[in-house]
């Protein structure tokens, strides 16, 4: 049995909230029958949704009706295939941990869906899965970048779904992120407090809140501390993060800041793998790090396992997982209403390979 | 529904093939009603699978008659939880990524289940898992030993399922392993080969099939080399991972093998984790690798980012994952009758960790 009908799009539990002049955990808990809504006001929410035409799903049913297991369905779908194996890896085996912890707390099945087509199949595949009532909830979950029109069709046929990593600005939506923004900020100043005059901020050149927050972050602290972006500018790159950051890193020791602005003394790698590659090519060349150079990543993956060990973030991915999957929970069972922002605020791990700028 | 009928053992397909003198996979396809079985054939199949008892899964009767989705619902269950919680989510992560790869070629619905018990409940956790109508089907992954006893109940329930990464030694089990004994025989064959006479190898005191195999590969190949086991014994550890390798490192590097046998020359670790921490032991006491010490790891998820680079064994997780996924999928359709047992091999992978012994 599909949920949606054709074209015609889905009465939400929320228009029937609306109709009802009720706060959707109410209506949400009259149609449950929990006996802590009154019983008349029960009555009246389920007469009104049946005839508006509301449905819930045939599994939100039965887990209202104390169905064969009470647990409900949800994807953690990975959309699109990355270049980047082994960060996804690494990256998501983190996220998928803290999620698998977190689903039975919250009466769920996770299960994985790799959706591996370009973007621009995105949506159909994702209005797919749920007509084929495959899930009730979604989590989504990929290394490019997430446009709003990727999920119209789930916003249309009214499916609950959780942004992972992800964010669409300032058009609300239910998502979980890392506060790359704020981070890069206080890692710019921090530099600049170090002394350092000359940096660079190494980055993908993809599209995705991801890096645009990074990019947004470092150029506030810029600002913030008065440097002039031509001194500290961001290089984006494209290809093998580890190799990029092996690349540039060379490049901007050897010849300096683009512009002719002289040799940088601090360079921050979007990701661990790009200041590992940083690291390489200042070995290579005899640069001392961290007393010619300082070097700092973002994730924590590999960080301790460097020479020197990594200055870095931590991202608290478990922690990432673990709260997207209790929100997607909070948006199923009705007890968010507007759409919510959970953000993690990553910590700095210093472990020596940053310090002040050479004299 | 649930599968089980109080303690009544389940009939199961292979019972039907063996009352009907044919195979499992022509069984199968009877009963699924597929037309290149003569119908007589179909029909006889079915009354003996009515008169015997023999009862499928409520999802799989749904798969064969076109139900909703046509997915098989498998569970990757997690048993037990992990002291060594980033060994755990880095290793894990590839193998999920293998996993979400390939379920939708085998049409395969894959969710994470994490049951943090300890092992003496896993039978029961297991039986209930599969009593809740959760799993038509398991792949087990643990980090801790797993013994027959443990899946005992999906045994008697006639439920499929496949250990990951663990196998039960000479009794036949369905199971995907890697080659870890073959690996530790051809390491120490080299390491003798490159003229290295005193070495270790550390290994955690845990008592899993992994464990098992690295130390009887590694003896098996001293033997082969005519090495005392003395000259490169065996040092079992407890612990997290780096911890164990750091200390047993600058142990060894400082008192020389147990027994007064002088300092190595060369030292294994059980994982890139244990090989890291001889790596900073190795450092800090300033012993050049590879010049005065030889230091080989396992798993290669980190070996790369270490300095020098790790030489490490690459394990293909992604490859076990899948192979795992597909296991199982044959198992569930009936394809596989005989106990099966894939064996994924890995590589070498030399970085420059390791060369000839010191003169």
């Amino acid at each position: 049995m599909s949920a949606i009908d054709g074209g015609r799009k889905r009465v939400k539990l929320d228009d029937v909230a609306r109709a009802a002049g009720l706060s959707l955990a109410t209506v949400s808990r009259a149609l449950g029958g929990y006996s802590d809504i009154a019983l008349g006001t029960r009555e009246r929410v389920a007469r009104l949704a049946e005839e508006m035409g509301y449905r819930p799903s045939s599994r939100a049913q039965s887990l209202a009706s104390g169905g064969r297991s009470g647990l409900a369905r949800c994807a953690v779908v990975s959309l699109g295939s990355d270049p980047e194996q082994l960060t996804r890896s690494l990256f998501s085996g983190v996220l998928l941990s803290g999620m698998a912890a977190r689903a039975a707390a919250e009466r769920m099945d996770l299960h994985l869906v790799s959706l591996a087509q370009e973007p621009a199949a995105w949506g159909r595949a994702l209005a797919a899965l749920h007509a084929a009532d495959r899930a009730d909830g979604l989590l989504l979950l990929t290394f490019l970048g997430l446009e709003p029109e990727h999920v119209a069709s789930l916003e249309d046929a009214g499916v609950p779904y959780v942004l992972v990593n992800r964010h669409f600005g300032e058009r609300p939506v239910h998502c979980v992120t890392v506060d790359y923004g704020g981070a890069n900020e206080r890692l710019a100043q921090h530099l600049v407090g170090l002394g350092h005059r000359r940096m660079a901020l190494l980055a993908p050149a993809d599209d995705s809140s991801t890096v645009s927050d990074h990019l947004r972050g470092w150029r506030r602290g810029l600002e913030r501390c008065g440097i002039d972006e031509a001194d500290a500018p961001i290089v984006r790159f494209r290809g093998p993060h580890h190799e990029a950051g092996y690349a540039w890193g060379e490049r901007l020791l050897r010849a300096g800041l683009p512009g002719g602005g002289g040799r940088p003394t601090a360079i921050v790698g979007f990701n661990d793998f790009v200041a590992h590659g940083v690291l390489r090519a200042a070995a290579q060349m005899g640069v001392a790090v961290p007393d010619a150079l300082s070097v700092v990543g973002f994730n924590n993956l590999v960080a301790r396992y460097t020479s020197p060990p990594l200055c870095s973030h931590e991202f608290h991915l478990p922690e990432v997982g673990a709260a997207a999957v209790s929100l997607l929970a909070a948006v199923m069972r009705g007890e968010v209403q507007e759409a919510t922002r959970r953000t993690i605020e990553p910590a700095f791990v210093c472990r020596g390979s940053c310090g002040p700028a050479p004299a």
